[in-house]
């Protein structure tokens, strides 16, 4: 099949893949005059006198913004508002389809940080999350550390946190299908932007305790020739406590686990060869990932993972966001903490029970419709916790 | 029936009046691949590289913001963003309802003229039009003014030019039943605020000479005591030539029709009486009209219609805006011009045929279901005229 095209033909056939819907009937003065004037005076009213009814009169309670500026879309960079749309709505369509959740795309036509944060809190009152996507490195962070400190509904960038959270899923089974701990492991991280970052730090609040960071000069040390910036700075601090130096080559001598969000073929055969028994590769390049299932396998590579979905152990953000925000709205989390996403991660790990944890199958497939709800309960069990 | 009690329960049971659907079909990983990754990066791709394709991949073509900062919210006054947003998602309801227009609201926390036009810029990449809503005067006419000039998509403030529309229609039809003309009518307008000020230049443009506004202080006239402010001096240039001084009930004296977007009870009986013969009342002060109908008919009026359903003529936006935009998003105008609201106020007008025209019906009621067709195509006809 040719998604290409088939997506092309689609997006044109239905112009776009939302619409709004009236959860009301309008067929008669009456309904107008509880839709609309006289009547809609009065849950104004009531959200006038107490701004928390605004929960109860209106559809904040479900509605997710799904905002971008376009600056780091799928595999396409920075193509702007405008290109970026398909993507959020696509995004909506997913929220909607997996959790029920009502997403609507905000694609901001400016790129600058101070723009983005003041578009995204002054439209902050109709929505009861912002999911933030596709917004390059290292402005995301900024963006999301600042609107959480500002507003009262929760901010969760998807690349980054979502994606840590999948991936933590399914490092956990791995690890327990391969019986390695995740204290003890080499884990070596290719690729260390948005998505990247919040992987190893994810990883790190999991109790992993040897990571090294890769990017496209190596392995992220202290005193690299060129100097790291602040981002990387950042990241030499919390990783390789070894001081490895090198190149991801270097890197991969002795590991456990290998995580690529990185480039495609970024990853050799040799490279493999060089890791520990029953070594771990999530190759999530898209959509080439770093080293090819088959090839990483014959190497010698016990679990293989990529972001495809004609491979098996597809790592996809789909089975988290959803369930996340379905969770964070129903027990109206402020915010999306460490505990939940955490909770998150074991959720999605422990639907895959030990008779069916195998080399193929460590994580749930995007269409398990148990995993959504499992995230759901999760994450809102995880908030009551935190909040009491 | 009690409207408020109806509503709240409504308001509650639904929570909110507007959800988002999904367009397409997502029930296995051939959907996900063209609703989502990899297929999407194709219809990116193409408006990436012209983004007047955001129209034929993206629901923009058909989607309008309904765009408030909660400053001037029905009778209520200034309640702010949250408690606006029960009026705004009944707008998206109407939009959808009457023209298959799928709006979405936005709420600004901001009530900064900056803020506001800087959202609305940035959040325009998803929307083909943008209706502002219960917006405060003077402010709205600045923030309206700039918008149009910034963004190619057809922005237009409803409390000014619905109104002004629908207002005009009722006119146009109130004189053909007594034979006056618009250019001889004397015209009293009370309250000239946002639709005030819209109504008196549309009737202008559509002929009107002899205009005269009041406020709160009585007539309005340069250098009346206590001086005029910026639009109120503007008003007195294009109204009231013969400088007319004093109270309502003075302006009043000899004129033909009186049109009230005021207070309610503004009006009495004696004023009425000294109106021409064959007079006509607008009283749209809502709920309590300025002049109930049986009191103003009794001193004289012939023609009286107000803002309510439970009364005959009744004078409703709704059968303005949703044909509006319709009609422009289906031409693709870039605004919403004056050729095209006049257009819009006759196919309103002409709905009411020759044989049907009575003092109790000069206007469709909300239900008639050719309006919004109607007025779409007229409104699409006249930007055609116009563009060419």
């Amino acid at each position: 099949m040719n998604y290409n095209e088939e997506a092309l033909k689609m997006h044109e056939a239905f112009k776009g893949k939302i619409e709004i819907k009236s959860k009301v009937r309008l067929e008669n003065r009456d309904d107008l005059s509880t839709a609309y004037t006289p009547g809609v005076a009065e849950p104004c009213r009531k959200i006038h006198e107490n701004t928390e009814d605004v929960y109860r009169y209106t559809a904040k309670g479900n509605l997710v913004a799904v905002l971008s500026d376009g600056s780091a879309v799928l595999g396409l960079g920075n193509i702007g508002a405008e290109a970026a749309i398909p993507v959020m709505e696509g995004k909506a369509v997913l929220f909607k389809s997996f959790a029920g959740v009502d997403a609507f795309p905000i694609c901001v036509k400016s790129q600058d940080i101070e723009e983005i944060i003041n578009t995204a809190v002054n439209i902050a009152p109709v929505f009861g999350g912002i999911n933030l996507e596709d917004i390059q490195a290292p402005k995301c962070f900024e963006i999301e550390e600042r609107l959480k400190k500002i507003l009262d509904i929760p901010v969760f960038h998807d690349d980054q946190h979502g994606t840590a959270i999948v991936v933590s899923a399914a490092l956990i089974n791995a690890l327990k299908l391969t019986k390695k701990n995740m204290e003890e492991v080499k884990i070596v991280l290719n690729g260390p932007g948005a998505a990247g970052t919040a992987i190893i730090k994810m990883l790190i609040s999991l109790g992993a305790k040897n990571i090294v960071a890769c990017d496209s000069k190596g392995i992220v040390v202290e005193g690299r020739d060129g100097g790291l910036n602040a981002h990387k700075t950042e990241l030499s601090k919390i990783t390789n406590s070894q001081k490895l130096k090198g190149t991801l080559k270097d890197a991969m001598v002795g590991a456990d686990v290998f995580i690529g969000v990185s480039a495609p073929n970024s990853v050799t055969e040799e490279m493999v060869k060089n890791m520990n028994s029953d070594s771990i590769i999530f190759a999530m390049a898209n959509p080439t990932p770093e080293i090819m299932p088959d090839i990483a396998k014959k190497a010698g590579a016990r679990v293989v993972g990529t972001g495809r979905s004609d491979f098996p152990n597809q790592i996809n953000n789909v089975l988290a966001f959803p369930g996340v925000f379905r969770g964070a709205l129903d027990c109206r989390a402020k915010q999306i903490t460490e505990e939940m996403k955490k909770a998150a991660a074991y959720a999605i790990a422990n639907l895959v029970t030990d008779e069916q944890l195998a080399e193929d199958f460590i994580i749930p497939g995007p269409f398990n419709n148990r995993v959504a709800m499992a995230v759901a309960a999760a994450v809102a069990e995880a908030w009551e916790k935190e909040s009491k």
